[in-house]
C-alpha cells in the first residue's frame, strides 16, 4: 500500500489479511498522534491570553514535536518497507550454496532494517513523551488533557514497536547487535512506562482539581 | 472538521490551536486501529493451511471486532459534535434570569454527552482487548504480534477517553449520574490494564520461544 492515504483505507488495510501495513506502521501513526497532541496544547498555550510566560517555552517544545510528528509519520512507509525487504529475502532462491549464501545475506540485512525501524520508532516515540511533560508543566490548563492523551498514545506507539524488535532480534546473526537492541527497547519501555504514567498522573490531578 | 479524511489532515487538525479533533478524537482512531488488527490475525489466520482447527473461532471474533470497528470509527465524529455542543452551550446567552436557565440546561445536557461518548468508546475498547485474548488464544503465531500492538492501542484508547469523563463528570449538576461515570470508567481502566498486559506478555512470550 501507499501510505498515509485516507484513515478509513488504512483501517481497512490494517483488518486485512493483507501483511502490511501491520502493528509497525499502527505503532508509528500512534506515535505520530501523539506528538501532533503535544503540539496541540502548545499551540492553544502560544498567544493564549494570561499564558504569555509560557510562550517561548511552548514554541520551543512545538519545534521538536513537530519534527517528530513529521518523522514518525515518514515511519509508516519505512515499516512496511522493512518488513516487505524481509518477505522478499525469505523467498529468495536457495537450491545452491551460491543461492543460499545470497539468500542468508540478504535476510540478514533485511532483519537488521526491521529491528532498527522499529527501534528508531520507540526512540522518536520517548522524545514526544519528554516534551509532553514538558507542554503539561507550562501549557493551558484547559488543553493539557490532549497533552495526556499524547502520552499514552506515544507509550503504545513504543511498546508496539517493541515487539518486532523482539520478533526480529532472536533470528540475527549479529548477536551484539541483536542484544544492545533488545536491551535498548527494554531500557525505553520501562522509561517510558515511568514517564508517560507521570504525565497522565499530573494531568489527571489537574484536570479533577 | 469532517473527519475521517486523511490521515495527514487528521494529524494536521490535532496539532493545530482548533479545539477539535483533540484527545476524543485520537482515541477514537486508536481503538478502531486496535480493532482493526484483531481483526488481521483473524483474517490471516482463516484459510492458512494448517489452522483450520481455528477458521470458526477467527470468523467469530472478526464479526464482532469488525462491528466495533465501524463503532469506534464512527465515534471521531461523535467525540467532535459532544465537544463542539459543550462549547456552543457555554456560549449562549446569560443575561436574563431565562436566558441563565436555559444556558444552564443547554451546558448540562452537553456535559453528559461528553460524559456518554467517552465512556461508550472506553466500554467498545475493552470489547477489543477481550477479543485480542481470543484471537491470540488461537491465532496464527506468525501474526499474533499485531494483536498484541491492538491490545496495547485499546488501551491507550480507554485511557485517553478516560480522561475526558474525569474532566466532564465533575460539573454535572447529577452527581449521581457523574459517580457512576466515574466509577464504571476506573473500573474499565483497571480491568482494561490487567487484560492487555496478559495479552501482551503471552505475545511476548510466544515470539520470543
Amino acid at each position: 500500500m501507499t501510505s498515509p492515504g485516507s484513515i478509513d483505507d488504512f483501517l481497512e488495510q490494517l483488518a486485512s489479511a493483507a501483511p502490511t501495513p501491520g502493528g509497525g506502521s499502527a505503532a508509528a501513526i500512534m506515535g505520530a498522534m501523539g506528538a501532533a497532541l503535544v503540539s496541540m496544547v502548545c499551540s492553544v498555550t502560544i498567544g493564549k491570553k494570561g499564558q504569555e510566560q509560557a510562550a517561548a517555552e511552548m514554541l520551543a517544545v512545538r519545534a521538536d514535536s513537530e519534527i517528530l510528528r513529521a518523522r514518525l509519520t515518514a515511519m509508516v512507509d519505512e515499516d512496511i518497507a522493512a518488513f516487505e525487504s524481509l518477505m522478499a529475502a525469505y523467498k529468495l532462491p536457495k537450491a545452491g550454496d551460491d543461492d543460499q549464501v545470497r539468500r542468508s545475506a540478504a535476510i540478514q540485512a533485511a532483519l537488521r532494517r526491521a529491528t532498527e525501524v522499529p527501534l528508531e520508532c520507540a526512540r522518536a516515540c520517548a522524545a514526544v513523551i519528554a516534551l509532553a511533560a514538558r507542554a503539561t508543566a507550562q501549557g493551558y490548563r484547559g488543553v493539557i488533557s490532549d497533552a495526556g492523551s499524547g502520552v499514552v498514545a506515544a507509550h503504545a506507539a513504543l511498546r508496539s514497536a517493541a515487539l518486532n524488535v523482539y520478533i526480529n532480534a532472536p533470528a540475527l546473526k549479529d548477536t551484539e547487535f541483536a542484544r544492545r537492541s533488545v536491551a535498548e527497547i527494554e531500557a525505553l519501555a520501562a522509561s517510558s512506562a515511568a514517564d508517560s504514567e507521570a504525565v497522565y498522573s499530573f494531568v489527571r490531578r489537574r484536570v479533577e482539581e
